[in-house]
């Protein structure tokens, strides 16, 4: 087919960096077209992903403490790698080739021809393989973003590279397949549009695993076991972060129709996620407000990711009413549930496991309660929620779905990261975690100045 | 028509996403073809101008002191959720549902289904009614971040939230509708392509009537009434965020075609739009480094936005001559105009009015010069510029445009204001501001590490 | 034929932005679908090439002292609004216009309107000639950047201007012609896909020319001809950077297709793109541990770069195994460069030259080895490299470019950076550098407040 496009070398006179253009004796075909735009669609809903990464940097980068900022941004831009490397030679074809309920067996090494056979779960979509690839990419590495966020201010940076390797190939796919790629859970029928359980309850379970075995950061429990605040450095990187995450959200869920055709349904879905993350917004402003006293800025980026995270997996099932109601609530339950962890000694640093975790099940439930039947219809997954007289199947799906995910991921991580202990070791040392992990992961600051002012104004050896 | 997409649920082995690509069985006509293509292009656009947020949040918060950084960023995305809420549950049925000449009666709480008829506005379009939807919130919100621009350093936080939500319904809306909803501006053939007046004169008006019930930051003006400079703390913000919100113009204006078809008019538009930013940008680094002595960066910034602003409403009117010549004017006008405000003691921290105000009246006025009669014909909205001949007609309906909208805006914003300021009250107190808004609005600094720096070394309680 | 889309003047009540939507009456042919298609893909190449402007900003003023960030990121917005203006002016003419083996002779002041005819270079393809120069403008404008790169940290703002002007119109069309549109490289077949040559070796050889004639920054060398490092001051802008120039990349090599149809091959050339720069960015982090001690984070982010570079004249000629090793490759040329410059003496601040001049020799280079057969076909260009049994034809044809190339822009750019120096002088003076160019070109601070802080501290005066 490909021969149809192959163009005779040019003479001088054309422009050569590719001199034939596609079609140009006779105009492509409708169903040419449709394909070419789904993929136009899917692609820049994969970019819009992949400029997560840049986001969870900054949210990450803005809520750790100077000395390790450098250390938090390179390791971000180092796990993108690693997701890129590992997802292409051996993640998506376990995720997506073909293979049996737990895993798939073909399609490694993506060579970006002839590769529709090895992928069945994406024969109804007429975008090619290589663009689905960039897109569920996009997804392992957001996942294993969330996932390191457990990890930080106080890993060492190998055990980034060896748990992330681990993570895009035995931990992500594994559960992408089981939902998606032809696995037991999507046999089920379950309902999880964009990956509230796939992508952040995956990722969110493998950083409780990890906060928990690294235990919290040095000065964050007093002896009595109160916990102090460590504020992040710098709230405009958190918030700058968070509003790029925004942005790659449209890419998220949208993006998740795989059609920019279907009368724009994809704008409904963007609706939706849209006014859910509002609601996120709001909701924890205000909570924080009225518990703490404090219209706490952190609190509401947290009500945004959680919300957003929330209707990842209900954005194409229910109403824009519901939508709010969905977005309003995980603000709230996140808000909360990092409250509750930190109380009960659990110092999870960028609050990974209450924003994508907790909040995640809330969305994995949501959609047992409010799924409307027109959307059902629209979709064809699963049934009618609770509020519109569904029964309680697709609730006890979910909740399985949920539960199963949670456990395969709690009992993989903790063995991953146990067997880094007994080896390379987890943690630096504290006098390595004193100094701050730019200096001793990377031997500079990511400030070099501001430390030096720091260092000779006497603020070194503060509790910051 | 949705029911020819309804997917069976798939059985164990196919991708559960969303099982049914679009079309599975027949290709998409033209006519769906054409509306996926133009949806997904608005959809860009829209997210285009989403992104500037980011860019206003980044601008904002580079331009003001450390000590008021957290809250600036953070307030961005306090009043980018109020936004949607309130566009969603009721602005963008004032402004663009079926209803009489000066607002909508129609639309409210968009549920994303069956509301085409609502919409007359939308009829001529192919693009659907929840994309629309998203189009047009990302201008609402530019609008209002650009009004909040005018609270900067000094308002209470509750004021964004009351004056967010109160400007999202009654003031933006009732403008939109006028000239793009059906209301009697439209009715007199305004020309405002993507809205010079509707959004930028209409957020700026807003903006200066804060600044000037806010009165000026504390130690602005000196006993004599001469201004003090109060630097911005980070100009790589500020120059990244109009970077970004370049990059968002090109949803802006270019979008507002809402067809990418057209033979590609829309880039032309595109190329209009940007080398009058070009323009902007250098005309007014020249004349700062001729009047000021120095190549003043945050007067260059300006220069970027003001013809952004004045182009805005004249992109598809005129030719790329012109779209210089009117962006190097609106980064000079914006440049003497910022110097004006300043010496008449007004202090807009900003320059929201002059960059925002001020170019968006001259970018009103200039298509009354400037309309070149190909584009006119092209567009179909109203005549040619005097420069070919045009009467004075176009420029006396474009006057009473933006001096309509001028008078609303001033009228209601200080309403509004004046009713707040008799309940909660505008200002923070004065040993609130002192300490700066991070601390008295949000209980933390943006910047804690850096902040104590700051004590330490003795820089705190200076003019700074 | 733009008649067709003509609207009469609407009514009140209609939506007055835009009233004519296109084609309202009958759906456009596939003919037009696919025109409206392609532009939004490359409009949409265009603008995430122009967003790596914001990354070169936030790399290069990362990369340098406190004391100049403003300044580097304020002339970064400088030097984007000279390329526009000046490649619309000339530049995209001499490059593209219809003209002789050397330049192109119309198509200057870009109208907007009937300009084909002065495009041969353009004419296979179906994108408007508005939207190939926004693509190609966005080229013109890295490559301005990465030119720049050799003149950070002591050359006076004057310099950009010149130097920007002259480069856009004399140095960057001329070799943008040779090689794409119609000269004499491009008569000889030479392959390069996206610019490894003509836009970043073109870019790095100037940047070259300028840092060995500015001489090295006042205290990067000890007497005895010792470096000393001079760390840049902000690692988060610095990745954050490169995140953003990643996403730029995306632009840069897929929408160098044109077309968004064949198959999806731009998803194809987008997986090159992306595995090649992951493995960039492990190489060079690996490398750097192996040598230094230390996993260097500037080091990892010049691999990507460097990654990104190699590949993009090969990311449509080669298989994805060899985008992995042309990556690798890559990153560890770049690495072991920057050291060697470093060592004889050329102080060379954010290493343009290694990463873009080096590793674009090897991008050169890498299609005459790896060419794939089945590649050559779909693309028509060239021939198959040595690995699958091609000859030395190609890579003969491929030194011979990028030597041209190499020793054109040697020339000229030293030609006018002399004479720049003979009439204005290139460097500031030794006072200006000591107290940074944001005071000295800019008359302020771009952190006024921590740069107070450093006085305060002490730190003023220091090595940084």
């Amino acid at each position: 087919m490909r021969k149809k496009w192959v163009g005779s070398l040019l003479a001088a006179g054309a422009m050569l960096a590719f001199p034939a253009s596609a079609f140009a004796d006779e105009a492509a075909s409708n169903t040419q077209l449709q394909a070419g735009l789904n993929s136009v669609f899917v692609f820049l809903a994969a970019l819009l992903v992949f400029f997560m990464q840049a986001g969870f940097a900054l949210l990450e980068a803005g809520s750790v403490r100077m000395k390790n900022a450098g250390h938090v941004a390179g390791k971000q831009m180092l796990t993108f790698g690693i997701a890129i490397i590992s997802f292409w030679a051996l993640g998506f074809g376990l995720a997506f080739g073909n293979g049996n309920s737990f895993f798939g067996l073909e399609g490694f090494f993506l060579s970006g021809d002839n590769v529709t056979a090895s992928f069945d779960a994406f024969a109804a979509f007429d975008v090619p393989t290589t663009i689905m690839f960039l897109f569920h990419l996009s997804f392992a590495a957001v996942s294993l973003a969330i996932a390191c966020g457990g990890l930080a201010e106080r890993a060492k940076l190998s055990v980034y590279i060896i748990f992330g390797i681990l993570f895009s190939i035995v931990i992500y796919p594994i559960v992408a397949h089981w939902v998606w790629g032809g696995g037991w859970l999507g046999a089920l029928g379950m309902q999880d549009f964009a990956g509230s359980t796939v992508v952040h309850l995956t990722g969110a379970t493998a950083a409780l695993v990890a906060t928990v075995m690294l235990k919290p950061r040095l000065g964050k429990y007093n002896k009595d076991g109160k916990p102090n605040s460590i504020p992040g450095h710098n709230q405009v990187y958190s918030v700058l972060g968070v509003l790029i995450i925004w942005i790659g959200w449209f890419g998220f869920n949208p993006g998740s129709t795989i059609s920019a055709l279907m009368d724009g349904f994809f704008g409904f879905v963007a609706l939706n996620t849209n006014i859910a993350a509002a609601a996120g917004a709001l909701a924890a402003l205000l909570i924080s407000w009225a518990v703490l006293g404090k219209a706490d800025i952190p609190s509401m980026l947290n009500g945004v990711l959680a919300a957003f995270v929330a209707i990842t997996g209900a954005c194409a099932f229910v109403e824009p009413w519901a939508a709010v109601v969905i977005g309003a609530v995980a603000g709230t339950i996140a808000f909360f549930s990092a409250q509750w962890f930190e109380r009960k000694g659990v110092d999870d640093p960028i609050y990974a496991f209450s924003v994508h975790g907790v909040a995640g099940m809330w969305g994995a439930v949501s959609t047992g309660i409010f799924a409307a039947p027109r959307l059902v219809e629209i979709t064809g997954v699963g049934q009618a929620g609770l509020v519109y007289g569904g029964g309680f199947t697709q609730l006890g799906v979910q909740l399985l779905g949920l539960v199963g995910t949670f456990i395969f991921v709690l009992i993989i991580s903790a063995i991953i990261l146990y067997l880094i202990k007994m080896t390379t070791g987890l943690r630096v040392t504290e006098e390595e975690e004193l100094m701050g992990l730019d200096l001793s992961e990377h031997g500079t600051y990511g400030y070099p100045e501001q430390m030096k002012m720091a260092s000779e104004s006497g603020a070194k050896g503060s509790a910051l």
